[in-house]
């Protein structure tokens, strides 16, 4: 249905479960508008709800977007913002259907999007098992570099524009060796924990591959770019646990489909709590990361 | 799916159309915090959206909610406040299914509702024939005089826990004889326009039912009754354009099954444009209901 009606409809797929995601971000919350353009703001506000749903091992479908605007919001900046939304909504599949705008004292943007996932290829975060192998689908820390100020290309791309990895959420959905799955937003030190809590398990993370972005931020600022890395939010690579048997010809696969590797963080075992390795010695994770409501 | 995933997932009807609606409210431009508790605040949010729902012929299915919470906002508020929504949720079947909770500077509320509905019983806008009676499924104008001030039982209720017409919406729905459907959120004056526009027709208004308080609110500034309920938004009752050989027998059943009259209004015809009845006089009518964006 064009919008125009009270709701939009759609056909929902008959062999497939329905996933439904919401997003909020609020302007000098999420975003300022110095850092960012409207159409950046746009774009990742979309792109954060589509790896929600790529972490389900989902395909995105279609979108509602209720936009709060403010005083100073000109139609020129809502139509830049609308097309950071419509620009990765084509580039996705995604139908913008629906929506709402209202006046507000800050920006703010909550996404709604739908999407369609076969029961058998669905992943949770609840279905780890001892021994599995805890992998990411890309470098981390890129972003926070970005945020840092790095002015690298990789670091800027990363921060303003990320990608969603919806192909890789349904290439690791559609495998039977992967047995849980989120994305990264807040960062491995918080979401690591979460996966492991949800499963009943604990995890030891032994490295994370660093972007070289990030790697060159930290090392100019004397942090070490494992901790630096562990601590980065909003990456949106996926992180997934994978049965250890399994891990050698999935990651093979994967790195043939998408030209980089499925990189092997750490793995989980029966327990609790999250481990750092540091050389020899194994410290207790700190979870230091993003945390919007406890700023 | 619990709360706690990436997304909540869910298995849609085979044999229906799946529909959505998003509608967001921001406290001081939609609601103050002096009018409402936090419970009704929570009620009318959802019930608004659950109206959007009703007015398709739908059945509400689930909702997400992402909340923006203002700094004086206490654990105490958002209980109250999710006691209001949960509340209706569990009143009329909805599951809530997820959400986001972010900082903001003024209480929003943005509710994702998904529904589902046969195909041959969604009713849209756009529907309606030319010759088609024009009904509304409840008296109009108690929830502005509730907002006005009266203190009368039904402006209070109307004003602060609207019942979102939900069983109304599927028993028109299910009829072929109803060929349109809206919501009236924003009052006769700006939806009866909007229904006849998107129908490609003209409309007469002839007589609007006015609810006993709005009608001695009114009489008591010595505004005309039928002007007041005209210009009253948020009654969220249904409007339907109707056959007009079929609506003798269908608000005969429909008053059967609810205990009160489907009340005629008017009806459509070819043309374009939208009068109201002054005796013997049609006046156009002056669009000049509620539009937060034209405040």
């Amino acid at each position: 249905l064009p919008i125009g009606d009270d709701a939009a409809a759609w056909k929902p797929s008959r062999s497939h479960l329905s996933v439904i995601t919401t997003d909020a971000l609020v302007e000098d919350v999420h975003f300022t508008r110095n850092a960012f353009s409207f159409e950046e703001i746009g774009y990742r506000a979309l792109a954060s709800n589509l790896s929600d749903i790529a972490a389900m091992g989902a395909m995105p479908v279609l979108a509602t977007i209720a936009l709060g605007i403010g005083p100073e919001c000109t139609t020129d900046h809502l139509l830049e913002l609308y097309r950071g939304i419509d620009g990765l909504a084509r580039g996705t599949n995604v139908a913008i259907v629906g929506g709402d705008i209202v006046r507000a004292q800050n920006l703010t943007i909550s996404i709604t999007i739908v999407g369609e996932v076969r029961a058998s290829n669905m992943k949770r975060r609840s279905g780890a098992r001892a021994r599995d192998i805890l992998a990411v689908t890309g470098t981390l820390g890129a972003s926070r570099a970005g945020l840092d100020g790095s002015s690298a290309h990789e670091a800027r791309a990363k921060h303003r524009t990320p990608v969603p990895r919806i192909a890789e959420g349904r290439f690791l959905g559609a495998s039977r060796s992967v047995h849980a799955m989120m994305d990264l937003s807040d960062g491995i030190a918080m979401d690591v924990p979460r996966l492991a809590r949800a499963s009943g398990l604990a995890a030891t993370i032994d490295r994370v591959p660093v972007a070289p972005s990030a790697e060159a931020l930290a090392n100019s600022r004397a942090i070490d770019p494992q901790h630096y890395a562990l601590e980065a939010g909003e990456d949106f690579e996926l992180l997934a646990a994978i049965s250890p048997r399994a891990f050698g010809y999935l990651s093979g696969r994967f790195e043939k489909r998408f030209g980089r590797p499925l990189y092997p963080i750490g793995h989980l075992y029966e327990g609790s709590g999250v481990n750092v390795r540091k050389g020899e010695i194994l410290e207790p994770l700190a979870e230091t990361g993003w945390d919007h409501l406890a700023q």
